[in-house]
């Protein structure tokens, strides 16, 4: 019996993952679980696994959830201290770090330095702070199981082949929405047709990423910490199928790569009960069916996020956070329509120039540049703003 | 540093082998060498690698090249005997099987009989005697490492997951070289058209089993036995590009492939330093200049040869020798324009509809049907040339 933590259990890699619970009682049991203010979802989540202590972000959700849950066996924390120690619980042998955003690195980095195993579907950690991260894990003979399709497809690729034979780890990329698109059309294109992915069902945040390739550019910085492979030997591909997941290519001209339908709950089970795979019942990969696979080297004119996400990595230090929370702030913007999908990259690339890059030294350097960077780019989504209107 | 013996050393897998030893000379030594009667190259690669002892099938050619090396220190055996001691040879860490057919069979058994790693490149082995191969090298401990690309694949697919998660193989075949060609130019196609094959330079025994699929059919009862796996879980598919060498399917939904540009170069020379992997120096597999992958099924009424490959393992016992041995007098015959395309087929499945299935309880089970079947096919063959004179 495996004891379970999901930070962000309210969102789709957190649903699923109950989905997996559900599917397989006698392997896991939930331990805690966190979310940001959905207190309905929680709280049916709550009725149904019966977790001993549960957090919300918001104080004001937690009261809320508090009253709704009166005489129910469940302890209610709140705030980032309140994740935390969520994190942390003593009873937890895995802690599924799926908080869409900046906010999951605190507790995070809590879980790892309270020696938890580790699912990682919060690319954010390893963005803003991989150095740091990787470190304290080893510290503490933390293995950290990947979740992002395209990263547990390398684990997967991994597995069972030496670390020393590895030439290059190749990222597909699905191209998202957009890849067709001129790029005079994409300054006009709006949230409604930037979210409609081919493959994946996701949240809007990602969907975004995934249309302006920034997904692929943060996926290159946390394969670079994850796998403790520079930069120049990680490459992408698109892959407009989205069927394979990943590659990972060796010095004697084999490549090991992941296939399989775009289905999060594969990855998510493997992280959760590695070595061994449970049985989902999917159908076969049927490739006859799907009859072909395209390759398309990546287009960088129309899609600048992804060398910029090289980029953070080049410069290091605390260029990748900075690039992460401006992209966060832009594509807040770009989803309330108060800049356009061009101006994305536009913003971050100014926030970037702007930065006085730093080392990482604790988790407050990566901190202090995640908020000076969300205030630049707020800065810079304004005056865009403003010269639009 | 590995002693190798090569089975076959003056063919295709052979000189590969030897390509890799002379590349790698740190890591190998040739300790013997076999070949069927080309006395020039094998005088050639005695002068050049240094075995201690080499085997010529053929006895006549045994004494020619005793003569040409006198004075060299290398004793020549020959005949079946011959070979089987070459594979024996104290020495010798590793075997490479690459003998064309079923004469590889004796000499691959003595080797693992003598506990020596085997690199497998022949499939006949394991087809004519895929149990009692099996049973051999599981009672002596003996490792066999497969060769052919699609096996290698899969072995490499399967490395580091749990051999209980596994759902299915997949071997990818090319199509061949008459893929796209109407049943009724199937016909009438010459030895000079259907021995043009799309991606791999091999010999033309095996290209003529590619352009009848029934490489393929070989390749899944050879999977049978190599992996001890069930024929109902063995799938094929055609991909014409033969990136994708073959692919396990796990319970999970995840898929395992191994790919590269087709050198048999790299499968070789894996088995060879298992699980290490040599830098043989390639491009590296640029999947945008390939641009696509195709996939189709196999399809049966044009390639019934395929099929064939099913039944004999449903049948079992001698079927699979008797299968192998009427492929190999049936293709002979095409390759001296004796019968026509088709026909190998129709001879294969006139053979099969002849034979009286018995247990392989012996090699010398296998030998008999191998010797029955010959004859057999050659009867039907003969049949055939008389009908359309």
């Amino acid at each position: 019996m495996k004891y379970i933590v999901i930070l962000g259990s309210t969102g789709s890699i957190g649903t699923n993952t109950l989905d997996i619970v559900a599917k397989f009682p006698d392997q896991f049991r939930v331990a805690g679980l966190t979310a940001g203010s959905n207190v309905d979802k929680l709280e049916e989540q709550i009725r149904t696994f019966k977790p001993e202590a549960v957090a919300l972000s918001d104080p004001k959700a937690a009261e809320t959830l508090r009253a709704r849950c009166r005489g129910q066996a469940v302890r209610i924390l709140s705030g980032v201290e309140g994740l935390s120690d969520i994190a942390r619980l003593p009873r937890a042998d895995l802690v599924i770090s799926a908080i869409v955003g900046g906010a999951g690195l605190v507790p995070t980095l809590a879980a790892i330095q309270a020696g938890k195993q580790v699912a990682l579907a919060n690319k954010e950690p390893m963005v803003m702070a991989g150095r740091l991260m990787q470190e304290e894990a080893r510290k503490r003979g933390v293995k950290i199981f990947p979740v992002d399709s395209e990263h547990s497809a390398i684990f997967q690729s991994m597995e069972g082949h030496r670390r020393e034979d590895i030439q290059r780890l190749i990222l597909t990329a699905s191209g998202g929405p957009l890849w067709d698109m001129p790029l005079e059309e994409m300054r006009h294109v709006k949230p409604k047709q930037a979210l409609k992915h081919p493959n994946w069902k996701m949240g809007a945040k990602i969907t975004i990423d995934s249309a302006t390739l920034m997904n692929k550019g943060l996926e290159v910085v946390e394969a670079r910490w994850l796998f403790d492979i520079p930069a120049s030997q990680i490459g992408v591909i698109v892959h407009r199928e989205s069927i394979i997941h990943s590659l990972v290519e060796y010095r004697d001209g084999s490549v090991m790569a992941q296939l399989g339908l775009p289905d999060m709950r594969t990855p998510i089970s493997y992280a959760m009960q590695y070595p061994e795979r449970l049985p989902l019942g999917q159908p076969p990969l049927d490739l006859a069916a799907i009859g072909k696979f395209t390759f398309h080297r990546p287009d960088h004119e129309r899609f600048p996020c992804l060398g910029l996400g090289y980029e953070s990595l080049k410069l290091g230090g605390t260029m990748p956070a900075t690039l992460n929370a401006a992209n966060e702030v832009a594509v807040a913007a770009y989803l309330e329509e108060r800049i356009g999908f061009l101006d994305i990259a536009a913003v971050i690339r100014g926030t970037m120039d702007a930065h006085q890059r730093r080392e990482v030294a604790t988790l407050e350097d990566a901190l202090d540049a995640d908020r000076w960077a969300r205030e630049k780019a707020g800065e810079l989504v304004r005056a865009r703003t403003l010269h639009s209107a």
